[in-house]
């Protein structure tokens, strides 16, 4: 059988994981080159028997057997890389986001369509089991029309300062994640965002120019409403919650958890945390998200989470965070006909 | 040992519960009149023993008997109830809400005020076992300083459409509990309302020109931000939910179900759906509210809740109403200056 | 409405509960007569409102206003209470056990039948919502033909060891509930008993004769097998869980909590441990099973636990406490064909 | 570095697994050959790469490339594999059970132990990240001494007839693994075993002498005592938990899930079954137990779980069927000193 040949722009932290995940887990594809400006990342491609190692990622891009990248490179590269990829022909999968500013990704949308090549937004957590079970007992009718979404989503900790900075704010590098969850749960066009931001936990965040806890309110063009809550710092680590209220029922998840465990002696009962962070708790999601595009390789179809999924997700964040400085409610359109 | 004489103004759903309370759990109190238009509501003053049934309640208030009058007559009564019973220097637990008109409610309190009598609103929730303990939590500290409140409200199933006619909207016959709630658990005055409601579960109650679905985000002087979320149809059940998320912790509260049976079959694993209604659901809470109000008499204290509590959540639920009609963050002292 | 006339022998800490539950719950019912050896008991008496105290219980029982009697006096005077109550034409409940000798309870049972009087045991276990609930699931046919029993019974304490000295030992004083939930659960007779029993928490129990761990094996003519396991020593407290496993299902309940709430902090998960012990744990099941003997009355019918029930599962117990001493199976019928 | 060289005899069910966990997961592991009496098992070699095949798995013993051999043959060949390649100076690794016959079993040991190799048996389940933190947080001391182990231990259905007319029967081929856990959790020697089995589920099944349900108890030296339920039918999964209590605390373990999604609607409150069977209950602790091994291998340590183990397993099993056969009390000695 002829291997899917796929070359990986940037090993850090993702992109480990998606070299692990297509190396072991992907019969059909091979990994045939690997790029990273850190010369040491070369023994990554040592460790899963990948033959070529470039430090510019455009020798990558440029190289005839890869058929496909998948760019794990710092946000700021993203639209080039996904431009440079698709003029070349080649397919491609992008962490998120595309970028952070709206103009730069419709202009990457653009390119991607002229070029027909297939594109995949790494919206991880659309594969995760349990909320791929929530939209399920959607589809299958038995929540009924969605008419509630509540997403609570809190991270462990703050990334360091330095990342804050540069990362566009909280609501686009982590509620942005919500904001797509919001819309896979209710399949509706988003109207309107509702933003209140705090700092709360950490006054540096705050010296940064961000905020470390929200509440976020959207409405929904069928008439479904979300609220998303927020915090950069749970005490009790990763808390990643889902809950879907219809006409016909209810649908939520838990959060994982290491073990099944349950303690009892004269203080309480008491059981495990969750999972401690997204590359524990989205293992699966990864290599589920990375499945999909694969098979839409192999059976020439197109990705479910593409492009436009990411623009509209970063529309509502842009959306957030004019909200929160006006304290007023924005509806999309405003951010979207800009 | 000298009884606390009551009386009671109204016998329909909720006076009933306070009647039997009161006769059955409270040995050192009697009841010693009831009053209720209706004449055939004489036989719960048969059944219990109560020796006095006035169809004007009036009459009851003037009784010098009495000592203490617990109000559950309509809402549009209570003012009057409260203020007659006040200038005729008898303490008073009064079925919230006190009133639809803040000025009324104002007027209320004055003369609550200037009387000196002892005053208790029936916010039943705050003496919930469940709530409670989630506020016991916060004190102790182990919470830390609350960050985001998250209350999960919705009924069964909407009242009649004649009594939401006059009902003065979901939110102030409904969410008003939970806009109590929310300061319940915050401990800070509210800043700001923004909220956003729905007709979905029933195009007569649009008609009626109410709302039956809701999401509701208020801010807090303390920088805590709750989510509210409301629907009158529930088709699993009664749902109430608090949540709270601070700097040191998360506590919050599963529904209180008939038994803690699970069963397992080739279909799944199931178990009870929530105790039906508030009738059950707070069973107990209207036993341990009452205690606090019988108690107070006893030790001379004030009552935790009171008017001004009252108040604070009918402005509240004005600004809810508002802020949906315009769309647009209310600040709460647009409504209280008023 | 005619009440019925009631009597209780005896107003310790079982008394207490029947009475206050006759008195304040039950309309139809009005105690008349209440004896106890204590003579400052009679504080009981005034408090509830019964006219009548008696120092010795033959007076209450030959007393004609009282048509039933409750029997809370100390375990070695059942059997004596029992008869002489059945003579004077008195229904009668009692708690459990009626007697820890087979003989005595055997003439008990002739002289109930003699007299034709009703006759109920304070199995209340068989009364609380769980279990019920359990039972029901059964009935339904969800669960299919019962397979597999398993009963986890444990005490938060053990009694004093002077109540130890003379309570027959663990099986006849705390496993005799056990043995007779299995018996309601199966609803087949038991074949075979085989005990192992220990002393692991207290050398004081093993020094008065006694054990405080024990794990029992019921064998069922059906082909039911059921497994308990107790101790008189949980230190978090009351556990009380029973599962039924079946060929089409399984039904089981966990424990009762005093509220349901969670906590979670950077040490774990948390939540409520179970309630205390059987006054709060069962205090349902009282009243359900006091239900159940008024009802029997106001219908005439029997009750559903009556005196071969106890005498059954005085039979296990006593298998028990052999099997153990043999270290081998002992046949039910070893012992009641004795 | 120097990669460990590993043969895997019979690439079934379970030598699939251990193949794919030794070729994706341990970057120190070689599997330089496969033997399988099946010649289309070959397919398994190339698809993992793996250069020699043989079809007589003494050939791949013979293989002085070989340094560990993975036994994965049928139980009867079990021993002579691991006395051929012990004698051949291989390190061995052998799924359990070693032999139905406790004189084989013996003399398996004996050659162990003659030749010093290391030797460890699949008892996957004590490598169970749930069961693990029973046992660690017995470790930790906070349960106490052990005083009842509770296991349940069910199949989703029964294996074909065929197989249970080999197997030894249901106490060899499936409540052996419950041996090993129960003395997993006391860490004290087995001193009495009484079995209560039935056949209620497949008449089949005791056509073919064997049973279906069963309930088990063990005593322990040290005063413990185990009992173990299992049936080869629930109709809900594969059920699979433990709880142990003892003086300090109780600790024990809910089923894994495949996600943690709940859901609400008017027939009930709804969740996950367990998931289905071993391969995806045990997946990691398949990986764990190898883990063990060649971390073993490594730093030249003996692996936690040895031939004895499976010896007194074995033992347990066998006096399990003398105390069902004779229906008494059986004490391991007579069985181990036979």
């Amino acid at each position: 059988m002829k291997k899917i040949k796929v070359g990986i722009i940037g090993v850090g932290r993702m992109g480990q994981i998606h070299l692990d995940n297509l190396c072991l887990k992907f019969p059909d594809v091979e990994v045939v080159a690997i790029s990273d400006v850190m010369e040491e990342s070369k023994k990554f491609a040592d460790q899963y028997g990948v033959n070529k190692f470039y430090k510019n990622c455009n020798d990558l891009i440029a190289d005839s057997e890869v058929e496909a990248v998948v760019i794990c490179s710092p946000t700021d590269q993203h639209a080039d890389n996904i431009m440079t990829a698709a003029r070349a022909g080649k397919e491609v999968f992008c962490e998120k986001p595309m970028d952070l500013s709206l103009e730069t990704v419709k202009k990457v949308l653009s390119v991607v369509e002229e070029t027909g090549i297939k594109f995949m937004l790494g919206f991880n957590r659309r594969f995760d089991p349990n909320f791929m079970k929530i939209r399920s007992l959607i589809d299958e009718g038995k929540v009924g029309e969605p008419q509630i979404v509540k997403i609570t989503s809190r991270d462990p900790g703050p990334p360091p300062i330095s990342y804050i900075k540069t990362s566009g704010g909280m609501f686009l590098d982590m509620t942005i994640h919500d904001f797509d969850m919001a819309r896979f749960m209710t399949d509706s066009p988003v109207k309107e965002v509702f933003a209140v931001g705090r700092n709360l936990t950490d006054p540096e965040i705050g010296k940064a120019g961000d905020i470390d806890t929200a509440v976020i309110t959207l409405t929904f063009e069928n008439g479904a409403i979300a609220t998303i809550d927020n915090c950069r710092k749970a005490v009790y680590g990763y808390d990643q919650r889902v809950e879907v209220f219809g006409s016909k029922g209810m649908a939520g998840t838990h959060n994982n958890t290491p073990d099944n465990h349950y303690y009892y002696d004269q203080n309480g009962q008491s059981a495990s945390l969750p999972l401690h962070f997204f590359m524990d708790r989205y293992i699966r999601s990864y290599y589920n998200e990375m499945k999909e595009f694969m098979d839409c390789l192999i059976t020439n179809t197109k990705p479910k989470v593409g492009g436009e999924d990411g623009l509209i997700s970063l529309a509502i964040g842009l959306a957030a965070n004019l909200s929160m400085k006006e304290n007023r409610v924005v509806r999309l359109s405003e951010i979207l006909n800009d």
